[in-house]
């Protein structure tokens, strides 16, 4: 089902893949940058040709991007009408230039806001070649673990457009705790308290000398719960039915 | 090649995967844990069999967490020694559960550390059931677009291990931007204001009214690029080359 996705122009990173070779990849990095709500794919100079066989299976639904993918020939074009440009790269270059993790990298990008922005990633065996990354404004490195620092083309993708949602203001949950009930007042607690220590000593589970200590834990307990009104009477009644039943053991 | 990576127990959150179906997802999940540093798998009942068939490519070397994984029948059993568990969610689920994002997730479990987390990530299709999701402490959902919310199964896992290592403060870059020369001094930078002021004055380039003006935003011009001293000799060195050339045209 391809969907029309609206994204203005220069409102989020294009994602430049440099010399994309699986179509896997280049399917996922659509999938990916779809989930957190970037449309806009460059591919400069695929490996063996585009489309590739494969890719529209790879993108999971995703295909809007796909179709909306503008071809390059090289690097420069692909970033002429930009405004500024991060190049990610595993390893460090050897040039004098800012190495950002995603999240300052997105900072920045958020920053710029109304301007074109690009985020270059490099051929999936050897990345970006040093000429290609001075022609970025910024590095952007991923922090992976040293023992397995090799990160797949689309979860690269995916990590940024992450932290560009972060940065911008984009990121609400789709939903968020529902609070079904208000919070119980002050005197709910406090009765629930004395019913329930009024209860358990009834039962004799108080040990004589360690009645206070223990009821203060508990009373802890339940404030730990942050109970709801619901909550309180939910407890209560569970509190009345062992109490009932206890008294009643011939109601088996 | 396998890798002995040494995570002491209860260190790493543990990545549980509820019937996961797909080899390519679990092989991929094994590879982004590796990237972030988990190596504790959890697979509860998995689908048709385990291990399965292209699990192995699809880690891309992050074998040594596969062979690691632990089989579960039954997600109890799988988080019985845990300590904490978190449940991804796409949707919302109608209880009374605190909903984390990603961050605010690894924030808690950051304060958990020596005690054992399980992140727990449902079916392909159908996620976690809402018996499974009351089994754990809290939910964690992704900030994705509304337009597209179906993350990939490894994806998910992914976000999950970035945050981790960014909420436990290990999210060191691998490489910094070298700084390979230390930044210029105030007399170099007004030095080189003078030569090229004077350069562009004897070029005749300044308007005559204009002067200052101008002058003053290549000041800035200069500043923005936050000069180092190599820099400094650089620029020097291509004022000179200019000037020298432009003094003796014959030499083309």
């Amino acid at each position: 089902m391809s969907k029309q996705i609206e994204i203005s122009p220069g409102v989020a990173p294009a994602i430049i893949l440099v010399e994309p070779q699986l179509a896997e990849n280049i399917g996922m990095t659509a999938r990916a940058m779809a989930n957190f709500g970037l449309s806009e794919l460059r591919l400069v100079n695929p490996k063996n040709g585009w489309p590739k066989k494969g890719v529209r299976e790879a993108a999971s639904g995703a295909t809007h991007v796909l179709d909306a993918a503008r071809i390059f020939d090289s690097v420069p074009e692909a970033i002429a009408d930009l405004h500024y440009v991060l190049a990610t790269t595993a390893r460090e270059r050897g040039q004098m230039k800012r190495v950002l993790a995603p999240e300052a990298a997105m900072t920045e990008v958020a920053r710029r806001e109304g301007q074109g922005v690009g985020v270059m990633f490099g051929r999936e065996r050897v990345g970006l070649t040093n000429d290609e990354v001075s022609l970025a404004d910024a590095i952007v490195t991923f922090p992976v673990s040293a023992d397995f620092p090799s990160l797949n083309l689309a979860q690269g993708v995916l990590l940024m457009g992450y932290e560009w949602r972060r940065a911008t203001g984009r990121a609400a949950l789709p939903f968020t705790g529902e609070l079904l009930s208000p919070p119980a007042t002050r005197q709910a607690m406090l009765s629930l308290f004395a019913s329930l220590e009024e209860g358990l000593a009834a039962a004799g589970f108080y040990p004589p000398e360690k009645r206070e200590i223990i009821a203060r834990n508990m009373r802890d307990m339940l404030h730990r719960m942050a109970m709801t009104e619901q909550d309180v009477r939910t407890f209560r009644g569970a509190l009345r039915a062992l109490s009932r039943h206890a008294a009643a053991p011939s109601n088996d």
